[in-house]
């Protein structure tokens, strides 16, 4: 199933007939705007059949007319892979790479880093670069939403605890800064349209995405090729963290990083995953 | 006023004849209980009033009668400030740093970093430490609690946005994993007993705090040696990052950190803000 937030905050799935089928009294009335998303995902167990009836159903309002906002407004932590393809290690350092003659450390060793849970944005939204004289990169990535409060699951298990994926940009700045400050400003995560339920996606260590810039192909990988997988990320930031039900992990990007600049279209494609297109604009 | 969370997550103040009164009923009765300090301080205004006749009557539960717990148990973000005393980069590269030979960077260079949301714990809880063959240290801070949807504030103004203070313990792990890795680990933390609201503590900027573990005195210093002031850094995260009530900015740490074991329990004071005792065990 493919589910989102569309229009004014609603929860919504995609139906047979390619409309969007409202799941917004799946959850509480009371529950926070905001969390609608999070508390779906935590009681998805007694609510899926019911979506699922409505999805195999449709007649709800078509996809052209509505807005889809990011599936996912507010996780607790979005927990990201620092360095986890070989070919984006070489880039970055090298001769020619951006942080050229330093050693360039994979997930491997720095296992993960935060990104703030405020730099989401959505189909809805833009890249909004701060700052004229900086830059600013593309890189993409698988997203993975956590669907159960997970601590200390092993790599075999770890997928029982995946409510499904999404495209996901980590838009990063180039420099001195920390790591986890570069990514973590307004609207650097941005996510969507969908995040496609796990059953849909049966392996995830096997999923082409590419993305283009102004319709230029930038980047172009697999996640099999990811050093740290998505079962062994889940493993291994569950060993510390207690991830929570509408939790992002950032699985990490491929070789082929690169600037964007105010005017530019991104577009993230994860053939079984989506589609996600996002303008750049500078922030004013 | 002294604010807390205590009992079964009860929203409480500290009242002039040092009862706990009780200011739950300040917040809508369908609060998720994790979110109610996040609304006490999002409705302060009106809040404030009620709450303060409150703590000038007293009459409420004996502080000792009750369990203090952390008090403000789901920031949406913790954004804290990496080496920001120069002592303390002093002592962290050098010929006998922990990181020794390195370049060791400021807050001035590096900015800031995030932890997960997810690393609180309060007076009622203990410092877990993963893992009996790794290095992990106190690290003794000023906490501030931030007011309200704060973006792109000047360094002027900054302090308007501050609801109150907490004491803040950074615990680190040492090793080559991510910085925001090595501090966002369950129990990383430990925050409370009280957050002192911002008009009890008119200059944040010259504050006494020390840090004793196991009695001894192991750090001691005045935030005025902070390289970015409390003023500073919400002028700083608040021009990429919007900042929300509820909001923990972790100021950075000064000279003196060092190992923690089980068996510890460390203690920060700081006269103005309050006192956090923790103990230290093996995580089981």
């Amino acid at each position: 199933m493919r589910v989102c937030v569309y229009a004014d905050d609603r929860l919504g799935a995609l139906a047979i007939d390619g409309t969007i089928v409202d799941l917004t009294d799946l959850v509480p009335p009371n529950t926070p705007v905001p969390e609608r998303m999070n508390e779906l995902i935590t009681r998805w167990h007694a609510a899926r059949p019911v979506a699922h009836e409505r999805v195999a159903t449709g007649g709800g309002t078509p996809q052209a007319d509505v807005t889809l906002r990011a599936p996912q407004p507010r996780p607790r932590n979005i927990v990201a892979a620092p360095v986890n393809y070989h070919k984006h290690q070489a880039e970055m350092g090298g001769e020619s790479g951006v942080y050229q003659g330093r050693e360039i450390l994979t997930a491997e060793v720095r296992k993960g880093f935060l990104k703030a849970s405020t730099s989401i944005t959505g189909p809805d939204g833009a890249i909004e670069l701060p700052w004229p004289d900086r830059r600013f990169d593309h890189e993409a990535e698988l997203g993975v939403i956590i669907g159960s409060t997970t601590s200390r699951v092993s790599e075999a298990e770890a997928l029982d605890h995946v409510f499904g994926y999404t495209p996901l940009l980590d838009i990063t700045l180039r420099g001195e800064e920390d790591r986890s400050f570069r990514k973590s400003m307004d609207t650097f995560t941005p996510i969507g349209p969908f995040i496609v339920t796990a059953d849909e996606v049966p392996d995830p260590e096997h999923l082409d995405f590419w993305l283009t810039v102004n319709g230029e192909l930038r980047q172009k990988s697999n996640t099999s090729y990811l050093i740290y997988g998505v079962a062994k990320l889940i493993a291994v930031y569950s060993e510390v963290m207690t991830l929570q039900p509408g939790d992002i992990i950032a699985t990490g990007t491929p070789e082929g990083v690169g600037q964007i600049v105010p005017g530019d279209t991104v577009i993230l494609t994860i053939p079984q995953v989506g589609e996600l297109t996002i303008p750049v604009v500078a922030r004013v």
